[in-house]
């Protein structure tokens, strides 16, 4: 007996899917464990495993596996028939996107990240724009190329990497809506806030942040059998079911930003624990894009850990491992809105407008209205328009973030929208929060929308609610409502 | 213009490399630093970039291309050649073992390995032996095919992996001869010991002993930009060029059981972080089979770190740190002959008898002799016979080794001829290792082993001495004047 073409699939999917959980520890080790003379190892290691996971994705006998199986779809369950839509959508994807341009992006942008972390260290643009000139070339080709496959404009082709259920129209609307109003909103908050008084600065050594960030992520859920939290540059997580690694930065007179960076890992590693545990090696089995994963993230960093509520509970719990401090102490600088040049260490109402800014920039990118070269100053004319400040350095400025040295054009719109998910989340869990549940909160996201995976195609708060108010509104109305009232 | 055979070969044995590395790195990770809920998603992973290395060095086009370079061999060079030839013999290794029966020695090792795992835990033996079982038959018809395939007997082909420079005649005539005079020896040597007076134990904590673990190997050579060493439940070293991890275990009131194991390891490490770096990932840049491996290792930890000098240089480094002791309670447990029942804890003088009974049971394993059931009792009569002790549970007898878990036969022999390897190096070396120059001894071995990865067949000290002493009577001759005079 011959196998069905859709158990053909599974068994391909399958592959693909723990050469990617190898080449997510290949990432995680680069962050976190790599000897400093190993980088060109590393980076020949993970341009292999991603040519191998291109060409597993690729493959042309799976185009014929996909329409062999679909002409049997009557005989496969609503969860099989999911899976293989979501083949299908990753196979068009990639076999979109040729051999030879895949390996030289997987090179290219191998060269740029390294370029990018040396330029950063030595604030010198000039060193990251070279590397990031032939990098810029190829996504440029590659969003070409599927923009004709997928029948989308380039930008947009370029978003279903991450969210297949955003195009460029949505990101326009929504970014257009809160730069129109973000400004203004911004100066009223801090405005309102004037009167909040100077909180004491809280200095708890590297071992006692280590420390409240894993009693407080265990206590969202994070479950320490199947995953790890460790410093790093930069916060991120990398890793899936019953392996997660999320990271967290320490920064010496800054508890609560690693604290938060943690709970912001700690709400993706809650997502990629709870995916549907029979489903996860396959398509149907991954999240619901990077923009629903982001929103959780956010959910948890912003919505439940910016309150009150958090402040009384962690306040609790740092007095539960010897560290001396008030609630105001904590309560101040989590609800404290202040412009900054520093994207992931922004609070809830500023946020928005770096995200403006990068979005602004990498559209303007791929289009060819904006040169490579032009990045710093256009960067700064805006951070000034937008949020009043002039970063000190590039490191602080336009080569703060990671995103577009590893290629990621497309990413930054996730974060937005995940913003309105997180304030749709809150809306839904405004009760659970108030209460620090966060036992029932686990179960609610994870039974609503955790353990379906990519079941669905939108999700489905966002999917109700749209039908009444439009992102940007949703985000004001929930800002306005937590900062000026 | 096309690329030769031979730049072809270059290019598929380098993808092979990388995708070793990466496997290591899986290795790595599963011992030091994976979440105890991954294991069985680390098995996959592990299972698929073994049968992706056996695809690319199975490859029937590989065999073409070694046809046609093999036509063109007078246009290389020496190292060409000599690279050529590890690249037809690994290719012949590796064509011989179809890859139906390469995955499932992949899968059952997995298996044995988490059985071998619990059952040493819960002193369990009837538990690994259900997993050893059928591991040992998949070994069994791995060690017939790869016989006829390479006209050798069975566990020859099997030594093949480790060391193509021995067969069974070498290892038998080695361990016949060592059975036959080290009983005696031991005996000699603990009575000649009898006066020698109780030391008082070293109680370092768990970091003063990883502190002078880093210390005392950062001065035999190590190059903490191109490695790191971690703790794990058994002393390993993974890696390559420019990025090596080693472990040590710790043990609590026996630090010194740590640091040997250190420089045990750190032995491997040198090796691999010196082998040509212009040849690192094509066969001719490999190490020269793991017996020499061993024997560098072995060549550390016993004749380089057992000794009067290394106790005094110890001590120096004690006292740099703050840790107080004297020069004789590091020197007499190092030099102590005293039989125990775990071989990575043995002395210099009792360590070859583990290494006999091994050898004695994994033959005996393989022409079908004894039974797995019998292992244990066979074991045991063995320890008393060579060593007048009988292990207290399967953990710290039968089971105590990872190595038949892992489907590693013939691998015990190399430490045995690695023995005799450090005994050669420690003639040549004398004078370094009293001095404790360890920079004049990294810089002999890496310029007549190290740098010169797979280029010659044999390890040219070796050959030489094998001229007018068996290796059985250079390691006995070593062992009576080191401890008997």
């Amino acid at each position: 007996m011959t196998a069905s073409a859709y158990q053909k699939l599974t068994e391909i999917f399958e592959r693909a899917y723990y050469l990617k959980r190898t080449q997510s520890l290949l990432n995680w080790d680069s962050a976190v464990m790599l000897p400093p003379a190993a980088g060109p190892i590393r980076a020949r290691q993970m341009a292999i495993q991603s040519e191998l996971i291109h060409q597993t994705l690729s493959d042309p006998h799976l185009g014929k596996f996909i329409s062999n199986a679909q002409a049997q779809e009557s005989t496969l369950d609503i969860w099989q028939q999911a899976n293989l839509r979501e083949m299908r959508r990753l196979y068009r994807q990639h076999q979109a996107v040729p051999e030879a341009l895949h390996s030289r992006l997987a090179e290219e942008t191998v060269h740029c990240e390294q370029a990018w972390r040396q330029a950063k260290t030595d604030n010198n643009f000039k060193l990251f724009a070279k590397a990031f000139a032939p990098l810029m070339e190829l996504i440029r080709k590659k969003s070409e190329t599927l923009s004709s496959a997928l029948e989308l404009d380039p930008y947009s082709a370029l978003l279903q990497d991450y969210d297949p259920s955003v195009t460029k129209i949505d990101c326009d609307s929504l970014f257009t809506s809160l730069s129109q109003k973000l400004p203004s909103l911004i100066r009223e908050v801090t405005t309102h806030q004037a009167e909040i008084p100077e909180s004491d600065p809280l200095d708890w050594d590297t071992k006692s942040q280590m420390k409240i960030c894993r009693q407080v992520i265990r206590d969202l859920g994070f479950d320490f059998e199947k995953g790890r939290l460790d410093k790093s540059a930069h916060p991120f997580t990398e890793g899936g079911v019953n392996d997660v690694r999320m990271t967290t930065q320490i920064e010496p007179h800054q508890p609560l930003h690693s604290l938060l960076s943690a709970i912001h890992e700690c709400g993706h590693a809650l997502y990629d624990l709870h995916l549907p545990p029979d489903w996860h090696t396959q398509p149907v089995g991954a999240a619901l894009g990077m923009s629903v994963h982001e929103g959780v993230a956010l959910f948890y960093e912003m919505t439940v850990a910016r309150s009150t509520y958090f402040a009384h509970y962690l306040h609790q719990q740092c007095q539960s491992i010897g560290l001396s401090t008030t609630v105001d102490n904590i309560r101040i600088p989590l609800l404290k809105v202040n412009p900054g040049a520093i994207r992931i260490q922004a609070d809830e109402v500023t946020y928005l407008a770096h995200l403006i800014i990068r979005y602004r920039i990498e559209t303007k990118l791929l289009e060819g209205s904006l040169e490579i070269e032009s990045i710093p100053t256009f960067w700064n004319e805006q951070m000034h328009n937008l949020l009043g400040i002039t970063p000190k350095d590039y490191a602080e400025g336009c080569l703060q973030d990671i995103h577009w040295a590893l290629g990621l054009f497309g990413y930054f719109p996730c974060y937005a929208i995940g913003f309105a998910h997180s304030c749709h989340l809150f809306r839904w869990l405004q009760e659970e929060i108030e209460q620090c549940d966060f036992g029932k909160i686990l179960q609610q996201l994870d039974h609503h929308l955790f353990s379906r995976g990519s079941m669905d195609t939108k999700f489905f708060l966002l999917n109700e609610s749209v039908q009444t108010t439009d992102p940007a509104e949703f985000i004001l109305n929930y800002l306005e409502d937590k900062y000026l009232k």
